[in-house]
């Protein structure tokens, strides 16, 4: 089935120990769509500025993702720039222009009324509401945030909360947002607050999901948290965006299986880890426009192997 | 086959944001020690002073753990204070007597000569070389050391990388000791000093084992990482020793296998992680005398739950 992102695609301008490089295309949405197309197909709703060019066009075609709902505006572009240091773990932010994002106001084309499986990339909880509500046909919604929407928003983003089957934030974002340092109180607090499911990502040591019911768990068991685990990678080159590759990696596959299962969500909590390892290796978009699906499933039997008790190979 | 550990027995005085104990036992021997009874026959090279009573030796005797390399001394016995905030993964020290222990100096009993698996826990690494050369019938040499003997003591203990079969250390240690911050380059340059195989632990995150040789990996094998998953605990009381149960469980389960092979390596990090899960949710050692083989067991079946594609009940 096919996924409907709605977040930003943006410039981003990086310095990391491995390079700098400017204006390179990105954004949440944009990683997201690119690696979710690997798994089924994928519909964005953004706003551009007019720097957006045919070439940057040409990277969301190439994967087949339905650019119908990308804005143009006046003006220019999200710009971030940002640099990491040490063990890049954390970005620190250089500089934020919202440019044409400030008066981002998503409009849903007519042809992407029928989506039953929406993501909601970090933008103003006001508007992943609102595009949660104009979208009656939507089965499973999928949401992230971050510590600006947590602090200074919580109002707003409770509403957003209280109707995702699934949230996925990173472990900073989990203590902010509950107030607990402790992992399993953050989690019980977090889903204490509506979302079924919470993935909470850990950078270089994988992601933890939560479940509040037992959908994902299988009937009559017993919630338990599974952990999936990162490959530990010799180059980080460029952490930008590993989160939202995660997540295009783990939501792209549930849309695409007939049926949610736990073994089903298992598998996408791999195949995040996955896109996320592969995100990081180059600099923006580069890796996650050029991998194939031959080397996702090699990879994703790459994480099995460093995981589980028992060889495969 | 029986385990020889040499390190410290102590009293630890706690702080935790779940309370406080006062000269309760402790020691990197100790939590070693009983966490590797579960799995083998232990042995125990320390020394302790006049405060260890009857009391404390008692809770070696109720594992059927050997004490007869626990030298008396006039004196007190190693004392450590100590308090840990916030997610609990690092303690702060607040005071160190060494006591009787600033004095040690290792003995090996007779009987202990036929010993085949020696763990060399956190001590000079000048006295982890003496018994390590002591001993010529070990065939399997594991060992941990700290930040302290990294930093001011890194001659003497680059001769005891030479000679270790596995190096267990933390994810901060693995950098000081590497120079390195990205994790694969910092395990790459640690198995160049010398061991053959790393574990580096990640407290709430798990640990990964890193190979420089193929003897764990399987014959004709690429060697790739492994990595064990930790257990989500709602309540960590008290994480001192935590690693030292880790080191145990580990080495306790590698020690009690007739042969030593990637799958048995494999259930040895997840048998780690269990004895450290358990360490975790009562001060100082009182979880690990009173736990039993069955909760042992059904908690790796646990761990294998969490972190397996195939949800296995």
């Amino acid at each position: 089935m096919a996924i409907l992102v709605v977040g930003s695609v943006a410039f981003d301008s990086i310095e990391t120990p491995h390079g700098k490089v400017d204006h390179c295309l990105g954004g949440a949405a944009t990683h997201f769509a690119l690696a979710a197309s690997y798994f089924t197909d994928v519909r964005v709703i953004a706003v551009v500025g007019e720097d957006f060019l045919p070439k940057h066009e040409a990277v969301f075609a190439a994967r087949g993702i339905d650019t119908r709902g990308i804005e143009r505006a006046p003006g220019l572009s999200f710009h971030w720039t940002g640099s990491y240091a040490g063990t890049l773990n954390e970005a620190q932010t250089l500089g934020t222009d919202l440019n044409v994002f400030e008066r981002f106001e998503p409009k849903i084309p007519a042809e992407y009324a029928d989506t039953e499986y929406l993501f909601l990339a970090n933008i103003d909880p006001v508007l992943q509401a609102r595009v949660r509500h104009e979208m009656p046909k939507v089965r499973m919604v999928c949401g992230d945030t971050m510590n600006y929407w947590i602090k200074d928003h919580s109002a707003n983003l409770a509403k957003v909360l209280r109707e995702l089957d699934v949230l996925l934030i990173n472990d900073g974002e989990a203590r902010m947002l509950s107030g607990e340092t402790n992992a399993v109180l953050a989690a019980n607090k977090v889903l204490a607050m509506g979302p079924k499911s919470l993935v909470v990502k850990h950078g270089e040591y994988g992601a933890t999901a939560f479940f509040c019911d037992r959908s994902f768990c299988g009937a009559g068991k017993v919630p338990r948290p599974f952990r999936a685990p990162a490959l530990p990678l010799a180059e980080v080159v460029d952490p930008t965006g590993a989160g939202d590759s995660f997540a295009g990696g783990f939501y792209g596959y549930l849309a695409s299986q007939p049926e949610l299962t736990p073994a089903v969500f298992r598998r996408a909590m791999f195949y995040g880890g996955v896109m996320g390892s592969f995100a990081v290796e180059r600099f923006g978009t580069e890796r996650l426009q050029a991998v194939t699906r031959e080397e996702i499933d090699a990879r994703f039997e790459l994480f099995r192997e460093i995981s589980h008790l028992d060889p495969t190979v």
